[in-house]
């Protein structure tokens, strides 16, 4: 009888209810490690996704086509993690709040020139069609490290992290126009006519979406979390809410773009309800079981040989990364006024690419657009920006003259 | 080109998202309706179930050996819910309070009586070791349908009120060693020393899971939650009791008991955590999402036709249900020195039999214990126990000289 702990393991993994007692455990335990190291819980996620994955304990082993080789019931709550996490990101962008001429100037910059390079330099490593999705993922900064370090900094509500801040949302809606338009070219599905349509079809969704929800949905919701209270039924809001963030999710996958998408315009159309706090504190019970699983279903399937292999192209990607928010966002800083050390620490405020990179990437993965080889590429990137982004975001801003309070 | 509504809902469902956003619309909208007349909302969600499944508006149609016709994916969803919901059911049995000589007298009555008289009206109807599992879902109250109704009219505090809810929580418990015997008997995979291991096995978790829960777990979990608020990771402490829940219910699955006598032995153990509120709280969310989904799923399996086809069956147990428990609950009460009205309100009170009879039966099914015929005849005895148990508790409490403040 073979006790190794590998093989006590492998009979065990599998039985969904310990395999989701396994990375849950797993996940609380790299958050707590990461965080005591200052970086961001999600990081740990991913990294302990990396460990336990074929590259290092080799505990699960992913199947083909991006297959995370978790059982399927579990990839379902992963996926289910992408949709409430995208959900929260649009809650916090509440529309009316983010669109200021700086805001609008500083992402749509952020939005093109990272954008057009990840295309050029996926490009000149060889890649072809592919090579644009590579680009959107660069598209969309990390709300939740660049808000994290702001506030860690106690710079909240200071004009340099409104503008850091303000941009990174809008930047974050534009990169969801661009991940439609991206799927539609990778996929090599589509052919100009049928790329204006989507293109089209993404900006109305968006648009009609976001307009629709918070005119019409918010007020349904609202009227029917009244009436549930008196009827003792608490959460009918809540379930609304959710009912809402599928349908949006679905249409979204009707009209060919992505169903995180969907989740995300739901969110921001609800960003302006009364009930927002409410819907917030709820969606994070949800994330508190399911984004753990998203993460690391993430970091399993990463290769670590694929990333050696592909060393020099990580390496470019991640300086593009860098230097095309610090040019495109940091030059339109600066033109519509703000000083130079600010600019460039709105430049380095956008360069973390995390949660919405990632997705974007396991999403290529997943449908066959991009391989292994440009997911685990895509993966080194995210968490290389995301680790050193921070640091020199404080440095830039001491420089720029803040009073940085926190120890950091 | 078919644009009737059956045959776009056909095209439509199967599609994750929108299946979900089906689903919960429909729930939302049997629990306002069913609690507009009184009724639990729990009720709605089966009798919604009912209605789109095969028997009415087919909908969904089920397949073999009680796969729902949900995408597993959601069927995933529903299991979760359960196992929520068991938790839920858990975290209410403070063990502290419950183990008073009254609750426990009444309690083994009214397990003894309906499991014993459940097995012989099955044996008269012709079922054979699956009988067993019949007497099985005759064995535990619902708690929620009797506490709703004792909260609705102003009892809470009163003795009969405690007598009721008290010995409604230790049958919950006797019902999750009663479970797992008779599923080792209606599976007939088991020999009578089996059969002793089986009973020695249950005993033990629930005695050694509770108390290694309640004395160790609860002072881990504590420690990572007050952990969690510095670091900044403020539901640390809901996630690890999330994976302890689904590690019991894995282990319960392991000694051959089911998953969701785990999570309720989890719960148990957290029912007197500091933190217990918090808990609560987080899982009402889940249970936002993934209770409706549960009940639905249910609901959907069942036929109406078997219903009809063995009516005879369903009276005649709904009849046992409700004898069964004003005996063997009503007279311990009468023995340990209540009034005969009282005696008779708490045997009423205990005569619900809905979410766990369910859940038993469901097991049943999905394991293939039990056919689809006694599947829906368990259903229809718990729905109708549920309607009627309601006015006859008031009837008997207002007879035995009880102020019933509510006009309910």
């Amino acid at each position: 009888m073979d006790l190794s702990v590998q093989s006590i393991l492998d009979n065990l993994l599998g039985e969904v209810w310990f395999e989701l007692t396994f990375l849950l455990v797993v996940s609380l335990f790299a958050g707590f490690l990461f965080s005591r190291f200052g970086q961001p819980r999600v990081i740990g996620y991913i990294v302990v996704g990396v460990v336990i994955g074929p590259s290092v304990l080799k505990i699960i082993q992913p199947g083909e086509g991006g297959a995370s080789g978790l059982p399927e019931s579990i990839q379902m709550l992963a996926e289910l993690g992408s949709i409430v996490l995208l959900f929260m990101i649009g809650l916090e962008c509440d529309l009316r709040e983010i669109y200021t001429r700086k805001s609008i100037a500083i992402a749509i910059g952020g939005v093109l020139v990272p954008w057009g390079a990840g295309f050029l330099v996926a490009g000149a490593f060889g890649y072809g069609e592919d090579a644009v999705f590579v680009g959107a993922t660069l598209v969309a900064t990390s709300v939740a490290v660049t808000a994290t370090v702001i506030s860690e900094l106690g710079l909240i509500g200071k004009p340099v992290a409104y503008a850091i801040v303000g941009a990174a949302v809008v930047d974050d809606i534009l990169g969801m126009v661009v991940l439609g338009i991206s799927k539609g070219i990778s996929a090599g599905t589509i052919d100009s006519s049928g790329l204006i349509m989507l293109v089209i079809g993404a900006v109305l969704f968006v648009v009609v979406g976001a307009w629709v929800g918070s005119k019409l949905l918010v007020r349904i919701v609202f009227d029917v979390q009244i009436s549930g209270y008196r009827r003792k039924l608490p959460l009918s809001g809540f379930t609304l809410v959710l009912a809402i963030a599928f349908l949006y999710s679905f249409v979204a996958e009707l009209i060919g773009i992505s169903a995180i998408v969907g989740a995300f315009v739901a969110g921001t159309a609800f960003s302006g309800s009364a009930l927002r706090d409410g819907f917030r504190k709820g969606m994070q019970y949800l994330e508190a079981l399911f984004v753990p699983l998203f993460f690391v279903s993430l970091g399993v399937v990463v290769n670590v040989m694929d990333m050696l292999d592909t060393f020099w192209f990580v390496v470019a990607l991640t300086a593009v990364a860098f230097a095309t928010k610090i040019i495109g966002c940091g030059i339109p800083a600066k033109l519509v006024g703000m000083s130079s050390w600010d600019s460039l620490a709105v430049g380095i405020g956008m360069t973390p690419r995390l949660e919405i990179a990632l997705i974007i990437a396991y999403y290529g993965l997943s449908t066959g657009i991009i391989g292994a080889d440009l997911y685990s590429v895509v993966v080194a990137m995210g968490l290389l920006t995301a680790v050193f982004s921070p640091p020199l975001l404080k440095w830039a801003l001491k420089k720029g003259g803040h009073d940085i309070t926190a120890a950091g």
